[in-house]
């Protein structure tokens, strides 16, 4: 057994020697990840991206993207309080803002820097965060760098959430996903939301899944729950999965954005989401106000790919949004599976640890709103034919 | 006088009452931010941004991101494990590791994203983290996420860094940016590296404000100090400053970018950076290559700067690079000394708290490769001009 590296010492002159410990204990594990860049024009079947709604390639989307580059520059040159904020971001924020029906909004790099903005800047020293065990790596990581106390709790369970609550009397925030990642199911929004009320805390609830594929035309989760623009509710988005391009938005109360302005390191330390990226997430959101449809076809889709491969005899969860997940025996076998997958011309995405929280490795299959029946079906096919003996 | 926000309770029913509280705080100690939207055609001359060789706007820059948003779309539309992973990423990693001297590359969404991962997956439980005590929000954010000890050692003390890991016999990490943002100073990093081998620790530095500027050709700081690609050296860059666009990179040995791609949770869980933004900085790097002068323009820029506004009797910093910072007396002053320079036509950054190590305001004015001469004149008369009483 290789030695824990953690308490190794290190080898004199090789300060990265344990390294080699590391990647043969991952090689052990069946957990090897590495890179495997995609040509423009992929001849797969893609069902392992997080493009919902099929706009990423979109003309009008791309077309505003390369406008944006040369209107705006290439880069916003610097932090959003110094040169990086323009017009574009402003426009974008009030649009999103207003589409899921909040009062404010303010546009970060990514989600991620979004998630960990709005966890540690709402709380602090002293303060309570209560998160759901099968939250996304960002809001963990939010946890890990605000200095509250944290309080993990069973996965979905509003009650695990009040008897968090009930022996804390000081400034509180609830943490949750709205649809997580991957089993793709959704959080019990009005259940949080009236245990917090009763406990005077605060709902934070990342819809990174839920924006262009849940609610009324795709305005996410918590207006589907009717708790958007509630004065005590804050929503996380992404740009770079229903809105086809890159970077992340906090929605909630102006007092909050304003504070996350001011005292969200992720905000005020970070170069201002680029031009393109910001013209084109506002193009998508234009298209979808347009054309809604889009967020009913996609969550369509999901429910047709999870009751095939269901009927097909496969362990599928029932989708709640567009993320369809498959369970498979090991790790190593949900690695071949996708592999088996791609080489028959479907891109799958396979899940393993520490991706999953409960150690359970899975395929991961995501519809979109531009799937055609056709390819729905080779796509079911697929999965089924090279699933592994259970 | 206010309560401490951290420790009142909450009224009922307003979980975010406290954040009034926070911004009557912010607003008597001067501290107030907020944002002010740009217009695309600023009449104002730029002294703020860090489009240090001024290629945000250059044509071939600005055409490279419209072109590669057209051809691989308006996003990467998953995590770079998953479907975030274009041909396009992997060039971009494999020229800017040869142009920097390492053995390999990896890109992220932002420098702030790449800073957490080289901390965090470089060290852990039970190791050492050594940090100078003005480095970036993005690297004491990585201290704080890793759950690795963290000795904050004095700004730009080798000596200081030594006495830490001596009395230490685990893993070790020194962190340290190339050049610091507040003053425009370098580090000592010659002798940090020595430091580091004589005590078995690995060193990563923060080359955002190297990269384009310092070394042959704007090859960065650890290329000018003879420690690029060393076996025991890290790196992280941007690609927002000199490259004009958006993301950052970890440069280092083959081994650890093969351990980030496994390891680190922001590379892990984060959507890959945009096509629009990788491709703008591909553009810009083979820009550099092509006009070399671009680098040592910048660094003459900054020093005239720095004599013009020294014999003017101001208090600036010595730049080591591209950012020339001037003291102001208060946080307010140095407020209203930013206003009245952009009243008069010229953007200058202002450092306050929390941005401030040491607690002093301060202008920031970058230079850049293509400001004439007499915009040079312009922009010193000016913040000459504006000076507050001292």
């Amino acid at each position: 057994m290789p030695q824990d590296p953690q308490n190794s010492s290190p080898a004199p002159g090789d300060p990265f020697g344990w390294l080699e410990e590391e990647r043969e204990r991952r090689r052990r594990a069946g957990l090897v990840r590495s890179l495997r860049p995609r040509p423009a024009d992929s001849p797969l079947l893609d069902l392992a991206g997080n493009d919902y709604l099929g706009l990423a390639r979109h003309p009008e989307v791309t077309a505003a993207a390369a406008d944006a580059a040369r209107r705006w520059g290439a880069g916003a040159t610097g932090s959003r309080l110094v040169t990086g904020s323009t017009e574009l971001h402003a426009e974008l924020e009030a649009e999103l803002a207003g589409f899921c029906g909040f009062e404010a909004a303010l546009v970060f790099s990514s989600g991620y820097a979004a998630n960990l903005a709005a966890v540690t800047a709402l709380t602090g020293r002293g303060t309570l965060v209560v998160s759901d065990a099968a939250n996304h790596a960002s809001l963990i990581d939010g946890c890990r760098l605000s200095r509250a106390g944290t309080a993990v709790v069973p996965h979905a369970d509003p009650d695990a959430v009040r008897k968090a609550l009930e022996g804390f009397h000081g400034r509180a925030l609830a943490v949750t996903d709205a649809v997580f990642s991957v089993d793709g199911d959704a959080a019990p929004l009005p259940e949080l939301a009236a245990v917090c009320r009763a406990h005077g805390a605060a709902l934070l609830v990342d819809d990174a899944h839920g924006l262009g594929v849940l609610g009324e035309g795709g305005r996410g989760a918590l207006h589907a729950a009717g708790l958007a623009g509630d004065p005590d509710v804050v929503a996380t988005v992404t740009l770079s999965k229903s809105l086809g391009s890159q970077g992340g938005a906090v929605l909630g109360p102006a007092r909050v954005i304003d504070h996350l302005v001011n005292a969200a390191r992720t905000f005020v330390f970070d170069t201002g989401l680029a031009p393109a990226a910001t013209g084109a997430a506002l193009a998508a959101l234009r298209l979808l106000r347009r054309e809604p449809g889009r967020a009913s076809r996609v969550r369509e889709a999901a429910r047709g790919l999870y009751e095939r491969l269901t009927a097909a005899g496969l362990d599928a969860a029932r989708p709640d949004a567009a993320v369809v997940s498959v369970r498979a025996p090991s790790p190593e076998s949900a690695l071949d599976w996708a592999a088996d997958c791609r080489d028959a011309g479907l891109a799958v995405g396979c899940f393993r640890p520490p991706s999953v929280p409960d150690g359970v490795s899975r395929l991961r299959l995501t519809a979109r709103a531009d799937l055609t029946d056709a390819e729905l079906g080779t796509a079911v096919a697929t999965v089924v034919r090279t699933a592994p003996a259970a």
